[in-house]
This record gives C-alpha cells, structure tokens and sequence, in this order.
C-alpha cells in the first residue's frame, strides 16, 4: 500500500491554501496518496460560494497586496487551480468534517472537490495511519 | 500501552481551540490517551481570567460574528465545556509549556484545567513518543 | 543516525518563530537533528530587510504589546539570536522552499541563516522520514 499523507485543513486563508497545494504537489510527486480533511475554515474555503474569492482572507492583510504581486510573479497558480490538476494526477481525496460543514451550512452539493462528510473519530483514525500528518 | 495523540496548542484563537476538542473527541472515542501542551496564545486561553472570553480572539476577525451563529445552529458546545466532559471521558491531560506560563505571569492556580508545567525538553521527548503529533 | 525534527515554518510572525525556537532547543538538548523548512511567511521573515523586525506580524496584533512585556520579563530572547545559538550547539539545517523563494525574490544571498533552497518533493521526502514532523 502507498505511504500516505494526511493534512488537517483547519485554515481557509489563501496563503495556507497555496501551501497546502505545494505539499500535495510534493506527495503526489513521491507516489503518495493524498487525504485531505477539511475543518473549519478549511470547509468555509471550499465552498462554491466562496472558493477562488478568498484572497480577502490572508494571513498578513496587511501585506496580502505585495504577496499577490509576488506569486504572480513567481508563476504560482492559484491554489484551487493546482489542486483540480493533482487530483487528476495523483490520489487526492478531500473529505469535510461534519461540524464544519454544519457550521456553514454546507453538504456535498454546495462544497467543490469534496468527495465525502466524515466524523471527528474516523479524521484520528486517518491520522494514526497516516506516514505524514499535518494540521494546517 | 494505549497509543497516544500529543496537541501542541499554540494558538488562542476559540476556532481553533474547537478545532483542538473537535480532534481530542475523535481520540478519546478510539480510546487513544491524548496529552495537549500549552504554548504561547494556548497558555493565555487557559487563563481563569480569559478562558470563555476568547471569542475576541478569531482566526478571521471579520467573520467572526458569522461563525459564532453558525456554530450555534451547529449544536457546538463551547470549546471549555466539551473539553471538562472528554477529561472525564478519557485520559487527557494538560501541560503548559514554562516559557509560555512565564510570559502571562501564570501557574497552576490561576490556570484552568492544568495537570502540571513542563519545559521544551518534555514537550519534544513526548512529540518523538507519540502516534499522531499536531501543531494547533 | 540521529532522529529528526521537520518542522515545516509557514508562519512569519513572532510569536510562531519564538515557538519555533522552543521547540528547537528541545529537540537539540535531545541531541535530535533539526531540519527546518521555510514555507511562504518564514522565507519573508528570514530576509535579512525583514529579520528582527517582525514584531509586527503578531497572531494577535492587538495583544502584541501585553505579548512583548511578558516576553521580557520572561527573559526569553529574540528568537534569531535563540537560532544562532542553537546552530552552534547542535545539528540546525535551515532550507527555503523555492516557490517561497521565488515569491519574495529572495536567494541565498539575502536570506539569513538558510543553508539551501530546495523543491516540494524534497519537503515531503524528509517530512516521511522524520521522527517529529510538524506544520508551524
């Protein structure tokens, strides 16, 4: 079986997003499989509503404008971009935390990408599982 | 010996510290034993006199009012009351980190919830022990 | 071999590089090599224009004065001078991811104590290989 990785997406903020995307670039790379759990705001980015709106929610605001300047200039896609090509390329499931997605009032017709609403016990479960895990 | 899940909380923010409940839930449910380490903002949330007046503290300020109805519509509980319930559960214990309890003056009379303070040492030996380590 | 501590450092803001820092001198005083990543806001925050005048980028801007007294009397350093200490003592490799890079315009010629500039994959190679990996 394929080592895998597993990210925690708590944050919705456009910068964390691109790193999460760089990441899985990087495991997708190595033949790893990919389980994205969407938390929080994680699932409040996912949204269609939402998504590929939220460069308001950024880290730094204050220095949002100049990272935007950067990126674009260093070619960096935009993350949901990136991420639509890597699951065409690798194994990159994206699941939504249940209470997140109450939260939003969100379920899989509403959330883009999302493959399945899971509980608290089986996002530990990925984890104590996983090769790599990080919460994001 | 049951495996264990170590929380590094770093972070203050109430999302967040759903975030960290939501997470030692799911471990207490596999019965996993689960040690949380206060560090800078976790420590502060911790306070007697700030713990349940965090809310001002929120990962994305602006949308913090939004969040708050849609948790409430989601049926979550305050972050210290699922918290005081999963430590009656399962074995969780706390840990401030001591350059963190230093900075906000505080020790365990005026922390709530926590076992015992402990140094950078003891929080890096019990990451390297443990199942599933996660930085909050 | 010696075990590693990955730490992946995305954040830019003082409060996280003291925590970095933290954990750092634990995993060193644990004689545990350290490879340090530098992601979008840590590769800002390793420019020599920017190093040690972060005290802006605080999680919590609106704390951040109560954050830096407590800091001092604390008697914590700045978490630069912390680094370069704990780089003489033990085994601290500093690398900056190369999207990261790229966005600020930065090489190893005006970053600050980074070693090599490196690809996602070698990122989440050394991530599956470490004993603690963790997301800062």
């Amino acid at each position: 079986m394929a080592d895998r990785m597993v990210l925690l997406v708590f944050s919705g903020s456009y910068d964390k997003l691109v790193g999460m995307s760089v990441l899985v670039s990087g495991a997708v790379a190595l033949d790893m499989e990919v389980d994205i759990y969407l938390m929080l705001w994680g699932a409040y980015a996912f949204k269609k509503d939402t998504i590929g709106k939220d460069m308001e929610i950024s880290e730094h605001q204050s220095l949002a404008e100049k990272l935007k300047k950067g990126m674009e200039k260093a070619g960096l896609k935009p993350w949901f971009e990136s991420l639509k090509e890597l699951k065409k390329m690798g194994t990159v499931r994206i699941h939504a935390c249940g209470a997140a997605a109450k939260t939003w009032d969100a379920d899989l017709s509403n959330l883009e990408f999302v493959d399945d609403i899971v509980g608290a016990t089986e996002m530990v479960s990925a984890l104590s599982e996983a090769k790599i895990a990080l919460f994001i």
